[in-house]
């Protein structure tokens, strides 16, 4: 982090009033790399440091790393002994904590659990990052201990799902839920770096690839046709290869795990870098992301984040369909492309009056507007103020006639 | 705040890397006004918003406000229905929350709690800002809550106490005790405004006004000479006036209560702004800060926070004597300023033992250095790094001999 800073003063009838200004840049760092977990790969313990002379002090030094884990407990299962083999093999003090990191358990409580911990093993605030190996919830948890202890302790994301590897992964937010919401509770603290290996998603039930898929097509939607058509194409090859690369496939411009995952990182930054405290309002990466909190925390744990999102995708593509900015044919290739990716269209609980209500919240929170981000073409969106209540409802009929269980499949 | 951004790519034989820049420029003010709680004053309502346009916006709009307060239970009880009575004349939809912001209960339960209520009572999270009234305890706990509800809420810092007036009013830091550690929790997020008005001081018990001196003491020795001559020759009148400006004293330039607070805030301000987040570790206004939160945790309640930092600056004056950047009579001046202010200057609990454990922690959570202000004149400061264990110890015993109970007083 670098600073400047001017504060001034100006006095008036009322008093003195002095303004701070402090500008501060924030700095991380997204890595894909292979064989995280192999000891010759020092990525996992050194990744983050960016200072070459930093880099060669610890690299000679005999002082021993320490490290403190926090791991998904079913990922803890299947990689703990590789993990613990790593740290062995590197002579890392270390201590690995498995846990339970649900959805229903993203709370506080397991936040300040996980502090207790740190806080007994003992770290060094600003050398020693917290690492956090799992799923975004996971992720999210570990994110938000870390930013609350002794104000700020860096940590590190190593996603092991799709689904946090090509968006929990890229941005800064961390969170729980509370009173019964979405993330309530969190911060803006980006970790020091990410770490990305896709061998991770090998093991993780097709399911979860195609919650991952969601928000890879969320991003093809708004903002990249080329990927839209490779979910379209390729959709099933990803489910069934689960991002593994083939042997045939070693180069990376024609593997379509390596081009999916690369094209929706490259898009996501885009749009995440520059609006890193979320202070814009009009973001298109909110698509799929007005109604489905609202819809997810309703019939937990029914529905996946990722599915919740398609669902709400679904409908907000006969919104578009119903202003006319998508023409039939362009929302039939989209909600095939979605029942190929095995991904839910609709849902019971997705009521109109949750569509009002979600639209209704967002307007509140969002400065008066509902900046809702709609495609206006595949890979192309825009954000809209002004749909009527009347178009909402149109939409809401057809979607439920087209889609509704039974109609379609 | 605004951005500018930039992300860029590295490719190596072990991967991709995203490196994401991302400058942030925080603002906040920091306003001294009177009558804060007159109807006729806007301040607490309007003050924090700094852009004219939507200035003239709300106060032409007839839509009521709406404001979440958070107060010290014994502050509500003597300004409460000031409190309550501004904001009814002032037709604003409001809760007040009374909570004992005391430093036992300073913790994340209490900000969880607040976070209930706040919920439950329903703001907007960009133009609704919390308002936290009372002394540093309750300014920090609502500086947490507001600082985690959705990811970050603004808040409004009404300082009650002299301490959070001239300290905790100006910086950017929250926090709460866990794990039997001060602040060990915490963020770095500044408040929208802070408005101080120094009415409230008038009713705060003449030991938490000598609490508060004892931070206006250590800017003064560490930065202005000016400061520290009108604290050793004001001291007693500061403390039997409690801050209010006679009726004689209508000029600013001449009145020790606005002098002394000003010169106060203004190099604070000087030292904080630069380093918000701190991240540069030399820190000036850390001097008192090395041994105290250990004393200040190990004997709580018996001491306050000011008092236990007086007691760690009283011995860093005779460590500052011991390797002769201070003389006998600069030091003695010093010691019976500290007296005048009926600040404590020794405490039985303030072993040897807790001084090296205290230091020995600090060296290890700043980069391996001790980073030690200590005065090389009066209201002259530098930061050391060679003290060694004999003239620390050497102090040790002088301090003792010279100022244990019963030896001074
Ligand atoms: N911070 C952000 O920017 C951000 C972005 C998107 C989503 N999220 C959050 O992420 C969460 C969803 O993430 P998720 O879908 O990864 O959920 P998750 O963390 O619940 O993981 C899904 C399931 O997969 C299991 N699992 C994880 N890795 C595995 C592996 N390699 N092999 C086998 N099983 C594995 C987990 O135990 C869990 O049962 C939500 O809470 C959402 O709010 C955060
Ligand atoms: N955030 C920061 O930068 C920062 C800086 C310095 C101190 N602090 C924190 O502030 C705390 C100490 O602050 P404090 O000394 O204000 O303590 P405090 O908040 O406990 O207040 C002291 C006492 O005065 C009472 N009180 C408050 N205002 C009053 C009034 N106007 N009239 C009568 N009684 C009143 C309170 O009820 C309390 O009993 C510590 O926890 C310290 O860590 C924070
Ligand atoms: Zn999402
Ligand atoms: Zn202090």
């Amino acid at each position: 982090m670098s600073f400047i800073c001017c504060s001034y003063e100006s006095t008036s009838s009322s008093g003195t009033t002095w303004t701070v200004v402090t500008p501060i840049t924030f700095t991380y760092t997204v890595t894909q790399t292979k064989n995280l977990l192999d000891p010759s790969n020092d990525t996992l313990l050194l990744g983050h440091i960016r200072d070459t002379q930093q880099l060669e002090a610890i690299r000679s030094s005999t002082r021993p790393l320490k490290r403190f884990i926090v791991m998904d407990e079913v990922v803890y299962n299947l990689y703990g002994s590789q993990v613990t083999d790593y740290l062995e093999a590197r002579h890392v003090l270390y201590r690995v904590l498995p846990l339970p990191t649900t959805e229903e358990n993203k709370s506080m409580e397991m936040a300040l659990k996980i502090l207790e911990e740190v806080h007994q093993f003992g770290i060094d605030r600003r050398t020693e990052p917290i690492i956090a190996i799992g799923g975004g919830v996971c992720l999210d948890i570990v994110g938000l201990a870390a930013s609350l202890y002794r104000r700020r302790t860096p940590y590190i994301r190593v996603p092991t799902t799709l689904l946090s590897y090509i968006d929990a992964s890229v941005g800064a937010k961390t969170g729980v839920n509370f009173a019964n919401c979405k993330n309530k509770l969190g911060t803006y603290i980006a970790p020091v770096a990410a770490f990305l290996d896709r061998s991770f998603i090998q093991t993780i039930p097709r399911r979860h690839i195609s919650n991952g898929l969601a928000e890879m097509l969320k991003m093809a939607l708004m903002k990249h046709r080329g990927l839209f058509e490779l979910l379209e194409t390729q959709g099933q090859f990803l489910l069934d290869s689960k991002f593994q690369s083939g042997m045939v496939l070693e180069d990376d411009r024609i593997d379509p795990a390596s081009v999916s995952t690369r094209v929706a990182i490259e898009t996501m930054l885009e749009e995440l870098a520059p609006n890193l405290w979320e202070d814009d309002l009009d973001r298109l990466v909110d698509f799929g992301h007005l109604i489905s909190p609202e819809l997810e925390m309703k019939v937990l744990p029914a529905l996946l984040h990722g599915e919740a999102v398609n669902i709400d995708m679904a409908y907000m593509v006969y919104v578009a369909c119903e202003m006319g900015l998508l023409t039939e044919q362009e929302k039939f290739r989209i909600v095939c492309c979605m029942l190929g990716l095995e991904l839910p269209v609709w849902h019971q609980d997705c009521t109109f009056a949750l569509v009002q209500k979600s639209l209704c919240d967002r307007l509140q929170h969002s400065g008066g507007l509902v900046r809702m981000p709609l495609p206006t073409g595949l890979g192309r969106a825009e954000i809209f103020n002004d749909t009527d209540e009347g178009t909402l409802f149109r939409a809401y009929e057809k979607w439920c006639d087209e889609l509704s269980t039974g109609s379609l499949r």
